[in-house]
């Protein structure tokens, strides 16, 4: 046997038992006649004694005892007469009577503690080292817990875990595939599943009504700092659901993900649509732990003879509470370099303190009198102090870069506290995407996205403008600015599915031979399906 | 909204309530001036009702439904006058008021029945459609159903949950790598994992002490009746355990799965070294529903001028109780060709009919007298009224072909009871196998077993006679003939490792470019591990 404990569990109450641990040694200290060493697994650590008086020859052996070797040790728990109240076991300590060594170790290359001295590539080589530090191993441990709480709610709920096959019939979902040689059919491949989208949705066809999996997704693109080649999802689908019933469902899951593993009782999960978050926060993931929404001032701005926002099509501002003193010229002027970044792209920024004492300060005073530019900012519930940014141009872009500018403001303030959640669906997204420069549309989620009711004769039946106008049954979930997940109501009636197709530039035979499987499976009794 | 209930969950108790019901038609029937559907969905089927007089319009539309045809109906819950003891819902049925076609259907190519008049073909084709009868439906439940609890019952336990990469670095174990080229490294390629072996194994190193993953494996072999390409496995390894923990861990684990999924206690997990596993059944995976040990007779029957049995290395046999007077000559002839068929490739078969009436009737009568055979009867154990089967020749073939026609008198007796479970784990298998055709050592296991401790000195000095008598600390589960799971403790030692990897044909080179990032690993700090 090699242990009876693990190093984490042992307390006071334990006390005067005999055990036996194993582990790692963390550390290994000398005091007086004494030799204590931190005895860790994944559980914790455990301090160790061995006394050079009682046992000279275990002490010696015990001094011998290099970093990360891997032991075994017989002993009493004893009190501690210094306890170390941040350890779970700091109440006790092990009186070592025997010592094995069941694997010595080289020194390691880098220490094995919360902040390591070794760079990223030595850690990397030496993955198993850097896995034994504790924010590494949480991470892992983390994520362990999610997946089997996902599980769990989702299997309460009926829903049924399917695996679906990793070797498939390439089915184009926007990426490159991934392929595999097949030795059998010389020159043929298989595909890596981008997604198991047309097998979930088969599965609802076949009527098993609520399906999930975790999932492991290839996509062979770029590397990006959040996008690996393969990646892992929580994939759903379910079927005779309205809309409002997937939110509820998945706006429970997220409750109890966050109730269970981080203890956080989520309030609200408000809902907005595309329009309203394009048009108030200029992202269609807004991070809505603060609020700092779009201001218009397109209609008092203009035809004031000021040929900037003469010219724009939108002139939109945030307001940043009380930052009025806060913002010295040299600060405008590093907030103005800010948005002209490239990455931002913005050609200017305007600004309007509103001082304490009333006054007011701004960047376009000369075009506009205090006294305007007063009734500007109290027609957005300003308030004395506070500072108002202003961008212009084409609304798109302005969003965009406002959006930009209102996320960096709300990090200089403050707003965006790591440890507050807040939610949001994000709903009624577009369901074509227009791409100017080929000329053609795009699915804003996928392919199989249903049109809203209200949209489908619009649909089959509208010029091309029109198309640019529908709206989809498609929805995001967003976490503090963070997409964390989405879906959609599908189509299940083929007519649908066709122009749907077309409109994204499918041929008939092109259609047919990439997904006239899944469509064929429409004709028999596909049941209204979604996530 | 689609539905209130579902259509298996309706009861005696909700008659009266109006209710919403969405799912396929299975069936319609006529009777009088009333037309019943069958409507079913994943948990059940519900019986729905229109009656004539009340709603000709909607009698008339509930005619023109065909089979899975998509249906929502409103209606009210009333109690049946012929209730359907066979069906969970059915004591009632609804008394329709609104019935809307969610999605017509095509004729189906076959019946959504349990007993379905499509052929595998047909419904390989339409798997969607095949996917809606039960037996299948059932059988993916199931699945999901293990899968969780096997993930319930491990994380109990502390095991974590960790996903290892698909995407790798070839590692040989045995079978041919499914290969994935590199878009990014023209003339490379990843290697789709044929097991998760070499990440668990540093994953031990990194100390997560208990590790599962139930996981996709792929090897790019020939199809077989019980294998595919790509195939899914619970994956596990301990570290710090003992062999007898590890088979308490998962005899725990297999009771749970009976318990939870069959409402089956299982009885007693017995442990059989493999040594005894060959030769008392000739199989290292027996089915011990039924006993039938082998016997044997070598001692008695050779030197006694009956030269099939002096040239023999052994002389085995199996008492099939009470047969004797079931087994006409005929019936002898018909087994003898049976053992004599290539797949099984006896060269012939001996009979010793022990009669109710004390009479002995034997395929050897010339060679033995009935008294010399009826003390071979009795010294094994038989009684009057048995038959006796025989076969000899070399000891390895003869206990395969034994066990063979063991498990067909089984068969043929009614002793293998599909309802009944009996596991059993084997023990202490060889380290190596050798193959006597291309001259070399196999690992039984695979390259990382370690041998039993009693056999480390003789591994690292012994002769070339000598490593084919080695133990491993490896063991078989097996339920029933079928071997479920298996195991090993690894070699956590690097000179062992080196050794092993020598003796199973690596040069140094190939040992260190192939498995030279695990090596490197158990030198610093690798723990006991198994499984």
């Amino acid at each position: 046997m090699y242990r009876t404990y693990n190093c984490g569990s042992l307390r006071i109450d334990q006390v005067g038992e005999v055990v036996i641990l194993s582990g790692w040694v963390q550390a290994t200290r000398q005091f007086g006649g004494l030799t204590f060493i931190d005895l860790r697994d994944r559980y914790g650590i455990t301090q160790l004694v061995f006394n050079e008086e009682q046992n000279p020859a275990l002490c010696e052996k015990a001094k011998g005892l290099g970093r990360e070797f891997v032991i075994k040790v017989h002993g009493q728990v004893r009190e501690r007469s210094n306890k170390n109240p941040n350890r779970n076991t700091g109440d006790i300590e092990i009186d070592v009577t025997e010592l094995s060594i069941i694997n010595p170790s080289k020194v390691p290359p880098f220490t094995i503690e919360d902040e390591s001295d070794g760079g990223d590539d030595l850690r990397m080589k030496y993955r198993y080292l850097d896995m034994r530090r504790s924010p590494v191993r949480e991470k892992i441990l983390f994520r362990s817990k999610v997946a089997f709480e996902v599980r769990r709610y989702l299997t309460q709920q009926d829903f049924i875990e399917i695996e679906t096959p990793c070797l498939i019939k390439s089915t184009p979902e926007g990426a490159r595939d991934f392929v595999v040689p097949s030795r059998m059919n010389p020159g043929q491949f298989y595909a890596l599943p981008q997604s198991p989208q047309t097998f979930k949705q088969i599965l609802m066809v076949a009527g098993f009504d609520k399906y999930f999996q975790i999932v492991k997704c290839f996509r062979d693109e770029d590397l990006r700092a959040d996008r690996q080649p393969e990646f892992t999802q929580i994939d759903c689908e379910m079927a005779f659901v309205t809309q409002n019933e997937i939110l509820d469902t998945f706006e429970g899951l997220t409750r109890h993900l966050f109730k269970e593993i981080l203890s956080i009782s989520l309030k609200d999960f408000p809902r907005m649509t595309f329009d309203e978050a394009l048009s108030s926060y200029g992202s269609d993931k807004p991070d809505v732990r603060f609020d700092m929404t779009f201001q218009d001032f397109s209609g008092k701005a203009k035809g004031q003879g000021f040929q900037v926002f003469d010219q724009a099509e939108v002139v939109l501002g945030i307001v940043a509470g009380g930052q009025a003193e806060h913002y010295s010229n040299k600060d405008i002027g590093s907030l103005t370099d800010w948005v002209k970044r490239p990455q931002i792209g913005a050609k200017g920024l305007v600004y309007i303190k509103w001082g304490d004492d009333d006054s007011i300060k701004s960047s376009i005073g000369k075009f506009y009198s205090d006294e305007t530019l007063r009734i500007w900012a109290q027609s957005c519930g300003a308030n004395k102090g506070d500072l108002i940014l202003i961008l212009s141009g084409e609304i798109e872009s302005t969003r965009k870069q406002l959006g930009e500018l209102r996320l960096e403001m709300g990090r200089k303030m403050g707003l965006m506290d790591p440890k507050k959640y807040c939610p949001l669906w994000v709903v009624d997204f577009p369901l074509l995407e227009w791409d100017e420069d080929n000329q053609r549309f795009h699915a804003m989620h996928h392919p199989f996205t249903s049109p809203k009711t209200a949209d489908i004769d619009k649909m089959l039946t509208g010029d091309h403008e029109t198309m640019k106008l529908l709206r989809a049954d498609a929805y995001d979930l967003v976490i503090n600015g963070v997409e964390i997940g989405g879906g959609s109501i599908r189509i299940h009636d083929r007519k649908l599915q066709e122009r749907n197709f077309k409109l994204l530039g499918f041929t008939s035979e092109q259609a047919e031979q990439q997904f006239g499987f899944l469509m064929g499976a429409f004709e028999y009794g596909a049941p209204l399906m979604v996530v």
